[in-house]
C-alpha cells in the first residue's frame, strides 16, 4: 500500500473515534468538521495531496524496496550525501508549503521514526525481540503512511522523580502491569501536539532528566494507536477564532492542537513495546541513532522556510510604508538577513560534513546542526521583536474582512491605504503581522521555537558535549604558547 | 457637581448614542451590555465608585475652589511638592486598582488636559479668546468628571504630508471651511484608545512631525464630545474572548478598545477650539505645558503598578514550580527588581527635583521622568520575555474553567498540580501568565507599551533634547584635561 | 591625633618598609618615587590634603568625640538620614575629585571597617574580647585616618577547599598555629588593590563560598599593619606608561595597584584578632552589620561620578564631531543618560527609605542600593561599548604629545582638527577616550567593575534573598485572581 | 622572478628608507630593528619563508603565466569554484599561522588588487591607458611579490567635504596639480594599516562618502612606492610593550602599526595612475570589481582562524579552572561555537553558491558573505567579553616571567596553580587572556574588528542594497495573502 492521500487522511482521521476532550466536553461528531480542528486537517491533508500531484511526486516520495509502492520520501534512511539532499528536496517543498508553520509536519515524525529504525539493532543488547518490533512498526508507519504524534515531556510537577521521589512517584507515568498481552501504563504527557490530528503515538523517554538505571518503570519506548481504551486527548484552549483567511490568515489554516495525553491503564501490546525498563540503553539509544542530527535536518528545512517568509513579510510591510531608506529599518532587515544566510549556509555545511554512523546512516553533521538549534530560539522571537518595532502602532489599528464590506468601507479605502497599496491589501498584510507577531497564535509561535528542543540550557548542552574539534583548538593555543 | 460615580458614568454612556462601528456594524444596543466594551465599561465604573468610598474618598478628591464640590485629583494642578506627592498617591490608589493594565484610565487625561489648562495663557499670544475657552473647557470637565479620550496620530500613510504634498494632502485631518459657528474639520486619526468608551475627544497635533508654519489647515487643539454629528469610531478586532475571569482574567475586564476615528465634515464650535492654525504656537504650548512631565508622572505611577503585578506573577509561578534556587532563575527575577526599583527610585527623585515653571505649576524634573519613559518600552518587552522564558511550555498547555467542572477533572487535578499548589490554583495563574506573556491581550500591551510615548528615535530625542547637565559634565572633562 | 594630611600621607608610606614585589625585584627605593606608584600616591595625597583645605573640610571631616580632633568623615557610623546626607556629601566629594576612578579611595575602606565597628557587639556572643579589639582598632584608624586596603578573594584553584579537600587543603590561607602573642597564618590572598600604597591590610572571610562550621582554621577576620614580618606583596604588570598626563591622563593618576598578598607564617597579635574559628558568626556578622549597604552607598557616589565623567566625555566627543543630530547618536546617549538618572535616583531612594538596624545605625535601603550594585556592571561596559562605537577609528590613530612638539606638528594641527576643536584639543580627548575604553588601564577598569561585588551569580543571589516586597507583590496577584 | 622570502622582505624593507615618524622624531635606522616594528617584521618574514618551505609551497604559490615562475597564490584571479578552494586553502594556512591576528598579512592586499585588476577593462571607458596601467602595476606586484597597505579613509572632520565645501575643502586629499610626469597629491589619509612595514601603497576612494561627479580632483586609484618625495607615514602610539612572549604573546609578534599617512606634494607618476576624476565610474569600479566579496572571502578566512583560536583559549582556561560543568558556562561557550560554526557555514556556502562574474572572475555568494561581514562586529567584542566573563579577576592578578625566575617564584609557583596546570602554565595562559581582553593591543583589535568593513550602517547598507532574494520572499507573502 502507498502514500496517504488527502482524502484518505481524512478519512481514517474520523474512523479513529480517538477520546478528546475540548473545552470540557468529549467531541463526538467529526475531527474534520470541528472548528478548532478542520482548518489544520484541510491544509495537512493537501500536503498529502501533493504526494499523488506529478509535478511535485517524484520529489516526494520513492519506492519501496518492501512492496515496490511509492512511499513518502521522509522515510527513506539516508545511506549517502545524496539521500541527504533528496530528503533536504522533499522537506523543503512541505515547508516551503506551510512556510514554517507546522512544527509538526507529518515529515518530522516521520524522520524520527527514521531516525530510531536505523539504530534498532542496538535494541537487540537488551532482547531482539525489541529490535525486530520496532523495524516492523517502521515498515508499518511507511508502508500505510502512519500519521504520528509524540509525546515525551513529563508534567512539570514530576520531573524532580528521582529527587523527590516521595512526592512524585505517583505523577511520572510508568509501567503499573505487565502481562502476557503487553504492559500496562498510566501517567501523562504534556504536550502531545497534533495528537489529536494524528493516527498514533509515539513515546519515548526524555533523554536528559533521568539517572540511570537498569532496571525502571518510568522507562519505555512504544507506539499505539491514538483510539487504545484508556488513552485520552485533552485540549488547551483552540486559537482558532474564525475560518477566514482574511481576518486569521494564520490560525485558520496552521494551528495545531497541543493535548495533554493520558494514559489510565492503557494495555500496549508487547509487539509495540520497542524498549522497557533499561534506562542506560534507552539513553544511548535517543543518542547513538543520531535522532537529533536527523530530526534537527528537517527542522532547519522548516527553519529556513518560516524565515524568508517572515523576512518576506517584513520587506512587504518596508514596500508598503516607503520605509527601506531608514538606517534603523535596514539594521534590523539586514539582523534577520545574517539569520537566514547563516541557516541556509549551516544546511549546506551539515550536508557537505555529515558522516556515515555505526548503522550505516549518514548523519548531518552535528557540530553544525545542533549550532543551529541553539541559534534559531533566540532568532525567531528577535524577528517577532523586529515585526513590532517596524510595526509600531498599525500593527493594533486593524479592521476586519466584514469592515471593509460594510458601509464604513469607503473610509478605511481611504484612510488606511498604504505609500504603494490600497487599504485592503495593506490591512491584509497587517493582519497577517500582527497574527504573527501579538495575536495568540504568534504567541505560541514564539513559545513554541524558543522551547522546540528544550531549554537553553539543555540544548547549550547539547551542543557542547557533542562538539568535535574542542581538543584541536585547545592544543593550537598551547602550541601556541609553547612556541 | 462633583465627582461622578460608576453608576453615571454608564448612564452618561448610554446616552451619547455615538457613532461606534464593530465588526461592519453600527453599534446599536447600549455600550455597557456589549461583549467588547461590558467587561472594561464595568471595571472602570468602580474606579469612579472609589471616589465615592469614605475609605478612599479623601485620597482621590479635592474640593473645588470654583464650586465647593468634591472633584477628581487628577484635576488638581500641582503648585507645591505637596501637591505632587497628593497626585501620586491618588494615581497610585488608582494604579493599584487597576494593576497598571488601563493605559487609559481616567486620570491620564485629567492630569493630560490639566498641563494644557496650565499654560493656557500662552494661548493669548494668538487670541485671548483661545485661552479662554480652555479655561472654561478645563472647568467644564472637572465639574462634570467628564470621561476623555485623545487623538492626535495620523494615518500613517500621510505623516509625510509635506514631503509628498500632492499625493496625501487629502489624507491628513484639516480644517476644510470656518464659519461663524465654528471649523469644519474632516480627516481621521489613528488611534483614539478608549474612544467608545469616553464622553468626549480632546485633540491635538503631534508635535514632531510638522513643519513650522504660521498659518496651517493641519494644526488645531479642540474637544468635542463623542456625539457630534460627522463623528464615527471604528473599532479594530475585539481581544475579549469571554466573561470568564478564571479563563481570560484580563482581557475580560481591561480590554481598552482603540478606534480609528473618522471626521467628516465635523463642525467644531468655537468655544471648544483652543488654538488654530499656528503650528510654532503649537508646538511651544504642548512643550511648554510641561504636558510630558506631567503626564510621565502618572504613567511611571501606572508603570510602578503593573511591574510590581507582573513582579508578583512571577514569583508566584517559581513558587508554584519550585525553581527559586537556580541561578538562572534568580538573574532573571533580579533583571525585573532593578527594574521595579528603577521606576520607583525615579518617581520618588522626579518629584524631590521638581521645579516650579513659569505658569506657577510644580513639574516633575524632567531629567528624570523623560528616563523613565526611554527604559519602560524595553523594560516591559523583557518582563514578558521573561515570564515566557520561566514558563515554557506550561504557558501552553492550559485547559479552561469549564474542564474544571467537567469530567475530566480529576486527570487534571492529579497531573497539573504544582509543587505547592492544587492543579486549578496553577491553572488559574499560568491562564493570568498565559494572557500577559503569549494571548493576543498581551500582544496589544506589548506593542502599547513599546509605543506610549512614540518610538525609540521620538522618546530618547525628547530626553537628549530637554537634557540639563550636559554642558557641567562636557566642562567637567576639559577643566580635566586642561590639568 | 585628627586626620592625615597628604604629605603626612607620603611620610608614612616610605617609612613602611614593607616587603614588595615588582617585576621579580624588590623594591627597595622609596614608594612615593617609583613611576608604577608615585602618580596615584600623589593623587591620592590630594585627597588628603582636601582634609585640610577650608575650602572643604567642614564637608570631608567632623569632630571626634574621643579625642575632640577633626577626623574624616567616612568613618561616622551614620545615626539619622541627615547623617547618611553628610556622608553623602563627602563621597561625593572625594569621588566628583577622582572622577569615579578610583576604586579604593580611603573613604572605601574607611567605610567598610565603621560598618564592621557598628556591629562589632555581636562578636561578644563568641567573645568579648573581639568586640573590644574591633572597637579599639576602628578608634585607631579613625584617629590616625590609617590607609587600609583588604583581602578577602582567595587564589582560584582553592576555592573549592570544602569540596576537594585533598587537593587543596594547603592553598587555602589558614591559622597554622597560635600561641599567647596571637594566631599565625599562612596563605595567600587575591587581590589587595592598594596593597602597596596603604599603612594596614583587613582581611574578612568570603561569605559565599563556605560551608557553615563552628570550628574552622580558614575563618577568621583581623588587620594588620602592611610592614609585619612574613608579609609580602608580589604586584601584578604595571599599567603606568609614562608620567604625562597629556598621553596618559588616566593611568598616570589612577593607576591602582593590584597585590598579590602573601602570608608566609605572620603572627598576627590577639589585639588585631577580631574573629577566629566561627564560620557561622563570620556568616552573620557581613550580612547583619549591613556591610554592603553601607559600601554600596560610597559606591553609588563614586560610580555616579565616574558615570558623570564618562557622559561629559562622549558628548564632548559627539560636540568635536559634530554628531550630535544622528538619531543612533542621541539614543546610544539616551541610554547612558538614562543609566546616570537611575543612579542618581536611586542614590535618594536608598536615603529617603533609610532604616536605623539593631545596632542603631541608619542603614540605606538594601532593595533599591543593592539593586545598583546588580546594574553597574552591565551599565559600565555598555558606556565603554559606546565610546568605542562613537569613537571608531578615531580612537585608534592618537599620536602623543611629543609629535605635538616636532616638526610633524603642522601636518598634526591641519589633518586631526575637530569640528570645533583644534587637534591638540582634540588628540587629548582621544587620548582620554582611548585610555577608557580601549588601553590597558581601562581594559583593568572595565574588569574591575564587572567584578566589584562578586559576579553576576553573587550579587543577583545577594539582591534576590533580601528583597523586602516579595510577598506582598505574590499575594496582589492571588488577591486579584480570587477575585 | 618568483615570490619573496623572509630575507627579502627585511632586506626591501631596510633599503626603503621612508620617511616615518614615531612619538615626535623620525625613525633614522633600521625597520626591521626597531622595538615598534621587529617583532611583526620577524613574524611577518616567516609568513613569506613559508612560501619557499616544501611542506606549503604547493597550496600557498601558483606558476605565473607571464614568467613561469612560483608567485603567491593570493594573486591568483579565480575562474572557477576550484580555484576558489585553492585560494581559501591558501588564506587559511596562513591565517592558521597567525591565528587571525594580522588584519594585513599579505593575501589581504594581493587579494584586493587581484579584485580591481580583474575589473580593469572597465577602466577603459575612461581612457585605454588607465586599463592597462593598473594591469601592469597588478602583475609587477604579482611577479615581485610587493608587500601593499592601502589608505583610503580621510580624516573624519573632512568627511563632510561636499556639504561644507567652505570649511573643510583643504583638508581632503586632493589633485593640487597635474603636468606631463603625473598628478600631484595633498591631503591625509586615516590611517594606513602596516604602512610602515610595506614596499607600496594603493590609494582608493572611499565609495560611499562622496556624491557622484564627472569631475572631481578629489577622486582617483593610485599606487606609489613609500619612498616617494613628499610621503610621510606619523605612527600612532606602539603597543609593543617588551619582546617577552611569555609576557607579550600577542603584541611581541602581531602589533600592525597603524599611519597617519601625508601627501604633501606628492607626484604620482601617471603609469601608476589608474583613474583620475570620474567619481560616478570610481563607485562602481569598487562595486563592480567584486573587490567586496573577494576581500570578505580572505576575512572570513582570517575570522575563522581567529575565532577557533579565541575559543581554543576560552576552552583552555575552562580546562584550567574546572569550571566546564557550569550550565552558564556552557551557555557561553556554546555561543561561540555557534558563531564559530556559522562562520564555517557560511564559507562553505559562499564558496558553492558562487558565480562567474561579467569579468571572468568566479565571485563568493555576496548575499553569504557580505552577511559574515555584518556577523563579526558583533560576535567578536561579545567573544572578549566572554574572556572577561569566564577570567573574572584572574585576568588582572597576572604576574610577569621575571616573577617566575626570582625569589619570589616558589609562592606564585603554589598559589597560582590551576586545577590542572602549573602556575606558570596558568599564568602563560591567563597573559593571553589579558591581552587579548583588556591590554591594549586588544583592545586595539576589538575596535578594528568592530570597524573592519565599515560601521554598523555603512555594512548593513552594503547587504541590504545588494540582497538577492529580496522580491521572491515578497512574492512568496503576496501569493499567501491572495491564495
Amino acid at each position: 500500500m502507498p502514500f496517504k492521500t488527502g482524502e484518505q487522511y481524512r478519512e481514517r482521521l474520523d474512523r479513529l473515534q480517538h477520546n478528546v476532550w475540548f473545552r470540557g466536553e468529549p467531541v463526538t461528531g467529526n475531527i474534520t468538521e470541528h472548528l478548532a480542528f478542520r482548518g489544520l486537517v484541510s491544509f495537512q491533508a493537501s500536503l498529502y495531496d501533493m504526494q499523488n500531484d506529478k509535478a511535485y511526486q517524484e520529489k516526494l516520495t520513492f519506492t519501496s524496496e518492501a512492496t515496490g509502492d511509492l512511499v513518502g520520501l521522509s522515510f527513506l534512511q539516508p545511506k549517502t550525501k545524496k539521500d541527504l539532499a533528496k530528503r533536504r528536496e522533499m522537506m523543503r517543498l512541505w515547508a516551503d508549503y506551510h512556510h514554517g508553520f507546522l512544527g509538526r509536519s507529518p515529515d518530522y515524525m516521520n524522520t524520527s521514526i527514521m531516525a530510531f529504525y536505523s539504530a534498532s539493532d542496538l535494541l537487540s543488547e537488551l532482547d531482539p525481540q525489541y529490535s525486530d518490533n520496532l523495524k516492523k512498526y517502521f515498515e508499518y508507519c511507511r508502508e500505510h503512511d502512519i500519521t504520528l504524534s509524540h509525546a515525551f515531556i513529563q508534567p512539570q510537577a514530576s520531573r524532580y522523580v528521582n529527587i523527590n521521589d516521595g512526592v512524585e512517584e505517583n505523577l511520572a507515568a510508568k509501567v503499573v502491569d505487565q502481562n502476557k498481552d503487553g504492559i500496562v501504563v498510566t501517567g501523562a504527557f504534556l504536550m502531545a501536539t497534533q495528537g489529536v490530528t494524528a493516527e498514533e503515538i509515539f513515546v519515548f523517554p526524555p533523554v536528559s532528566t533521568l539517572l540511570p538505571e537498569t532496571d525502571s518503570p518510568y522507562t519505555f519506548v512504544f507506539a499505539v494507536p491514538n483510539n487504545l481504551p484508556g488513552l485520552k486527548f485533552i485540549c488547551r484552549e483552540s486559537l482558532v477564532q474564525g475560518d477566514s483567511a482574511f481576518d486569521f490568515p494564520l490560525s485558520s489554516k496552521y494551528e495545531e492542537m497541543d493535548t495533554l495525553v493520558i494514559f489510565d491503564q492503557v494495555l500496549v501490546p508487547w509487539d509495540r513495546v520497542f524498549l522497557y525498563g533499561h534506562e542506560d540503553l534507552a539513553h544511548r539509544f535517543v543518542i547513538e541513532s543520531g535522532f537529533h542530527a536527523h530530526v534537527s535536518h528537517q527542522l532547519l528545512c522548516k527553519n529556513i522556510a518560516k524565515t524568508e517568509f517572515l523576512l518576506g513579510t517584513i520587506e512587504y510591510m518596508v514596500e508598503t510604508s516607503g520605509m527601506s531608506n531608514y538606517p534603523h529599518v535596514r539594521e534590523k532587515i539586514a539582523e534577520i538577513i545574517v539569520g537566514l544566510e547563516t541557516l541556509k549556509s549551516m544546511l549546506i555545511a551539515a550536508e557537505m560534513n555529515a558522516k556515515i554512523d555505526k548503522f550505516g546512516s549518514m548523519v548531518p553533521s552535528k557540530n553544525t546542526i545542533l549550532a543551529a538549534n541553539v541559534l534559531y530560539p533566540e532568532l525567531y522571537p528577535r524577528i517577532i521583536e523586529i515585526i513590532q518595532l517596524l510595526g509600531g502602532s498599525s500593527l493594533v489599528m486593524i479592521p476586519s474582512e466584514k469592515d471593509f464590506e460594510s458601509d464604513i468601507a469607503p473610509y478605511l479605502n481611504k484612510y488606511l491605504k498604504g505609500m504603494q497599496s490600497d487599504a485592503k491589501e495593506k490591512v491584509k498584510l497587517f493582519r497577517l503581522a500582527w497574527e504573527i507577531s501579538a495575536g495568540s497564535f504568534g504567541g505560541r509561535e514564539t513559545l513554541y521555537e524558543r522551547f522546540f528542543f528544550g531549554n537553553k540550557s539543555s540544548i547549550t548542552s547539547r551542543l557542547y558535549e557533542g562538539y568535535m574539534g574542542r581538543e584541536k583548538y585547545i592544543q593550537k593555543v598551547k602550541h601556541f604558547l609553547q612556541g
